[in-house]
């Protein structure tokens, strides 16, 4: 029987232990720790993410709100902002959503924010730290991952994980978190020959591509543990017959489709890959639960620190 | 007919380059770049080691010392001439060289070096930079590897590359530049099970483990290129006898040992290897002249960038 790694119960268990950690701060005399959200254009989806990263801040007693900027935002006007947010003894965690509209110098602007409210962890320092094993922030997806495979009770340390993504925000910083967890870690990209070879090895695959259903069977080893980092809006329903082959599912997608006019598939194609597995994430409902629920822990990490207090 | 990289004409080359670049700096008006080499306590291979960074620097024309201080040195005294290194307008490049002596905060007074002077690129926002493929300094050792690579015209992309090590200095940086020149990479350790049966599927295979001799024809792939970056002193007969199994080379290592003391060796047993590789780098000679090289090379690199002079 393959497990289904859903991760909303695992991401509520995490906001509980951080509400619980919010209000032992304010029991010991803290400030509710405050995140501000950075948000430049109106994108739906980014509004959309970024309202979940501040409710979800909300509903274990900090402080969330957005800033939001027009498109057309200068970078010095940007810049002048971050520098504000920085200076602001209120604000424990900055997010700069991504991507930002283009024409803004995305890598200069996220170096501005302050590294000890960098909750992404995307500043060069905090991305030197995490491959240097030493405290610091870490991004919310990979750190998400690391979440679910270890309160999952899925052994890391000797095992090989094959990740497939070599981005900032996923790929590299998975590979990094797997190392440190004593697996031997594999990093593949679209220039990897042989892809489904190479994945094939994988007692823990991780695919981070942003291709709809890209992983199939042929990539996945019987038994392996399967991660799903993709998140991918199908809206052609040729697409969704073909990631949805059974009778019953494919009529709900479809229907889904009419309904909302896309359908949310990951980068492993499910139907196929999932009898294969010993374990795999859905899409939606696996990994992404998780990297809200990591946020909101980054911002408690930074008021703890910021603030000067320990864990109790 | 397996192919010896050796690192000691290339080091040539690479040494000449930034002779060029030096005369062209200050032919421009700059000034020869400055190198300071901060040694403390007096293990006389750390001695040797920097002596041969700082003369380096002199024979392509810039200014190269160290800063000698005795193994008692404080941490905070350490600090204070850290910080006027940092300060001094004619000091380019700071080299700490390490392990420190036992009892001082590594990590913390590394951090302490300006990141524009740190041409080992071992300060965490350099470690950053490197693993977000953003300009700054690469770590001197991996650096020499890429160098060693490219120049002599082995392919890397879509190849894959196994590193055997996971240290700060060698493993990870050098898996860092392999991913960035789009190779396949997998990272090894200790804890990695079936070594042999995963170096097996390197075309490029990297050894920094530090231990005489480990890989073995067992670990190699035939065809495969073979990268050693061990430096490791052999002072036992019976171990001299066990990697030089052959008759003139043993006589010849016995002999070194007995006039020596020790006989170097890398973490490949090279005899048994070099029949399989395609390619393979001995010990000495092949990565660690490169190595010194590229220290060079970063302080140039660190003068142009301070000096605000680009490459002509």
């Amino acid at each position: 029987m393959t497990r289904l790694l859903e991760g909303k119960a695992l991401a509520a268990e995490i906001r509980a232990e951080v509400a619980a950690g919010v209000r032992a701060l304010i029991g010991r005399g803290g400030r509710p720790p405050g995140l501000v959200a950075v948000l430049a254009g109106a994108d739906p989806a980014s509004r959309l993410y970024v309202a979940s990263k501040t409710r979800a801040c909300q509903e274990v007693g900090m402080a969330g709100r957005t800033l939001e900027l027009p498109a057309a935002v200068s970078a010095e006007e940007l810049a002048a902002r971050l520098r504000e947010l920085n200076a602001d003894p209120e604000v424990d965690g900055i997010l700069v959503q991504l991507p930002l509209p283009a024409g803004l110098p995305e890598r200069r602007l996220l170096e501005l924010v302050d590294p000890a409210k960098d909750v992404d962890g995307f500043h060069p320092v905090n991305v030197g730290r995490l491959w240097l094993d030493e405290p610091g922030p870490v991004p919310a997806t990979p750190a998400g991952i690391l979440e679910l495979l270890k309160r999952s009770g899925i052994p890391i340390a000797g095992r090989r994980a094959v990740v497939v993504g070599r981005s900032q925000i996923v790929g590299k910083p998975a590979a990094a978190l797997l190392l440190r967890e004593h697996a031997t870690v594999t990093i593949c990209h679209s220039r990897t020959r042989d892809l489904a070879a190479v994945c094939g090895e994988a007692d823990i695959l991780v695919a981070a591509v942003g291709r709809p259903g890209v992983i199939g069977p042929e990539h996945v080893r019987e038994g392996a543990v399967v991660i799903d980092v993709g998140i991918n809006r199908l809206a052609e329903p040729r697409e969704v017959e073909r990631l949805f082959p059974d009778g019953g599912e494919r009529q709900a997608a479809l229907a889904r489709l009419r309904e909302r006019g896309s359908v949310l598939v990951g980068d492993v194609d499910f139907a196929r890959v999932a009898p294969r597995a010993a374990a795999i994430t859905p899409v939606p409902g696996g990994v992404g639960p998780l990297t809200v629920a990591m946020v909101v822990a980054n911002t408690l990490r930074a008021a703890r620190a910021r603030q000067g207090l320990e864990p109790a």
